[in-house]
């Protein structure tokens, strides 16, 4: 992509009505856009952090069985009122034409559930692993942040379904894994915890990931040995000491709450009548667990983790493009250099941003380091016949040939 | 996939309150399922065929030069009194938690005018092509025809903008191939036609892609010499003859309107201010078109001119499978057989379905003709060493070795 062309042109400035440093960089890198409080739109180089995050999520729920579906926004506020959530604050409520009166899904036990209903019966049919990628609505009266705390957000939400609580726990298991292969993968792996939260009223205990970050509202308790947390909320209940090794040695830390699983057991399934038949002929109810990962949130707390004073480090797995190359002059075989540059990078399946922009080399870099691609590449009167290369996260700069350059980006990316 | 994993079960009868052709297939076949009047799921096997109609839709629109956005589906009702659209009938309203005004996207000129005025300031900006493929809302007193017609629906729309009509001229053409490119490898090109429409108050026309068929909503004339035609609402003003070669010759034919484009001239940058400064640095208005697909729409089109009274037969390029491979045979050597077929098709890279279901031959024969995959492979005590294949769209069948088998199918979908 040539940065000419790219929409929209990176600000000068940082925005002002921004806090978290997260919000701070995709706003003035041109990420994300504020329409207005908590509701953003992705633009074009967001919107490709966000499809790669997307990807991770996907391939690792498909490996754990999942089938993917697409469930609506607009649901029916009479499921609401079956499972007696039809109060909960951060609903939004509407009206049909015809008069019937809706809610926007904030989450979808609602809408799964009797979807499930209509075509189980059988022992045979279960255990059952369903997915969406979608749109979520929370009527938050404060949302802050930039893309952590967002009234409209895209979340992956599954939900598994079980013959009994033994089968529920061996997902509950499989499913965690998945959570840390995904948390690896984008980047957050090293100080993502598993932290044990509130259950609600009808299970003990539910899981969080947590990221370990100052920008984080949560407090959580580390044990360090254990490489697992405990939620403020259950720290008294647990006695201030961790809850596998008993070590009373815990660490206080602030968090983002980057995914969170948990045991819903049969509290969705009774408010629907949800039930199967067992190899005894016996009618039972369904034991469902519900998992959510925000794809926002994790993109902002990539960035929280990943930048420094002068911009985002974009990890590989979820830069926008893969190759930032910078033209640092005017002069006609310069630029004949860069253009045949940008030709063989992408002829070898890189993706490449290429600043072919008319403005002076201070503004590109800066714009380069904000921006945060993990490979820079610069062509100037200075580097000759030869190609500068440096890592966003590392200051050497290396001169290398074109034919260098190709092996060392398709290499890094495993191309 | 195993089919006996699938969510969910094929029903044995049609769905009673249904009318449309592709409501019944694709509700019968566990494609959608109904949440409430004109608000559907995607269950797996539809979810599969709409990730490849977006695939389509996506590549089309990026090789015209489109960006990838993802707006927002919560929009200040402030804008719509801009534009004088906060009255349309088909506007979902709601409130934030704080009191404001909301309402949900129907369309997104609301936003995309004043994102674009905040990032666009001179000629060189432009033209800009932006889209998006997200979720709209039409609080429609009467939704029917399945996914033909909803409340809650996935569209494709872009917005360009442009120094002036000449360069939008320019673009409203190369957007039109574009489209035809799309309705072909969808497979509902050689019946559908660019239709003129009405342009509203402030452009002379519009233009729609209508698929003729029997299940069409609207009513179009059309010329066949030409291969285009005029909407119903403006035949009387074309005094029945073709836009084009004035010809009296014209067909009635109901159709479905699978796609629109729209030359907005500079209505909405009107009301948003939206200006560019041109290069005598005189501050100009900024042109404006808009183009949009709906995927359910299409993918109901699509099952409309693609089935016969057996079910669907689908277009190789939106397959949810490739293969559809049927175990028609419960002895061990058999189903050793289809194993050995099921593992060597998918290390070949074919996305196949395989009917492992206790289920009989004749039920799972039917409903094989039901989920229309173009391939069928049957493995059963009378194919002995062989496998017998047979196309959707044709009665032959072949009696093939796993190798041929390999060697067709790969050869068909040129894996």
């Amino acid at each position: 992509m040539r940065q000419s062309q790219l929409f929209s042109k990176i600000s000068k400035t940082p925005p002002r009505e921004e806090i978290s440093r997260n919000a701070k960089f995709l706003v003035q890198g041109r990420f994300i856009d504020k329409l207005m409080a908590g509701v953003y739109t992705y633009l074009p180089l967001g919107f490709k952090v966000l499809k790669k995050i997307e990807q991770i999520i996907r391939e690792e729920m498909n490996a754990v069985g999942g089938q993917e579906i697409y469930m609506p926004a607009l649901h029916p506020l009479e499921n609401y009122i079956k499972t007696k959530r039809d109060k909960i604050d951060v609903l939004f409520h509407l009206k049909s034409a015809s008069g019937k009166k809706l809610v926007l899904g904030q989450s979808h036990e609602e809408v799964i559930v009797p979807l499930v209903k209509k075509h189980i019966g059988s022992y045979k049919d279960l255990p059952l692993y369903l997915y969406q990628i979608q749109v979520k609505f929370r009527n938050e009266l404060r949302a802050k942040s930039g893309i952590l705390r967002s009234r409209e957000f895209i979340m992956k939400d599954l939900y598994s379904f079980h013959k009994d609580e033994a089968d529920f726990e061996k997902y509950y298991t499989a499913i965690q894994n998945a959570y840390r292969n995904i948390f690896r993968r984008v980047g957050i792996g090293e100080v993502t915890y598993l932290t044990f939260a509130s259950g609600g009223t009808f299970s003990k205990y539910s899981h969080e990931f947590q990221t370990i970050t100052p920008a984080g509202e949560d407090k959580i308790y580390l044990c360090e040995k254990c490489k697992i947390a405990i939620n403020k909320e259950l720290i008294e209940e647990a006695k201030y000491s961790c809850l596998q090794c008993k070590s009373k040695n815990l660490k206080e830390k602030k968090a983002i709450e980057v995914g969170n699983i948990f045991p819903l057991k049969t509290k969705f399934s009774d408010a629907f009548d949800l039930k199967y038949i067992d190899q005894s002929g016996q009618k039972k109810p369904i034991v469902m667990g519900c998992y959510g990962i925000g794809l926002g949130r994790v993109m902002g707390t990539v960035v929280e983790i990943n930048s420094d004073q002068n911009g985002i480090i974009w990890p590989k797995t979820v830069t926008p493009y893969q190759a930032h190359l910078l033209l640092l002059d005017s002069h006609p075989k310069v630029k004949k250099e860069a253009e045949k540059t940008y030709d063989s990078l992408q002829k070898q399946g890189v993706q490449v941003l290429y600043d072919d922009r008319l403005e002076s080399a201070g503004v590109k870099l800066k714009d380069a380091d904000l921006i945060g691609i993990p490979i820079r590449l610069i062509i100037s009167e200075k580097t000759k016949d030869k190609i500068e290369l440096k890592f966003r996260n590392n200051e050497k700069l290396q001169l290398l040939s074109l034919n260098e350059i190709l092996k060392t980006v398709t290499e890094y990316y495993q191309l």
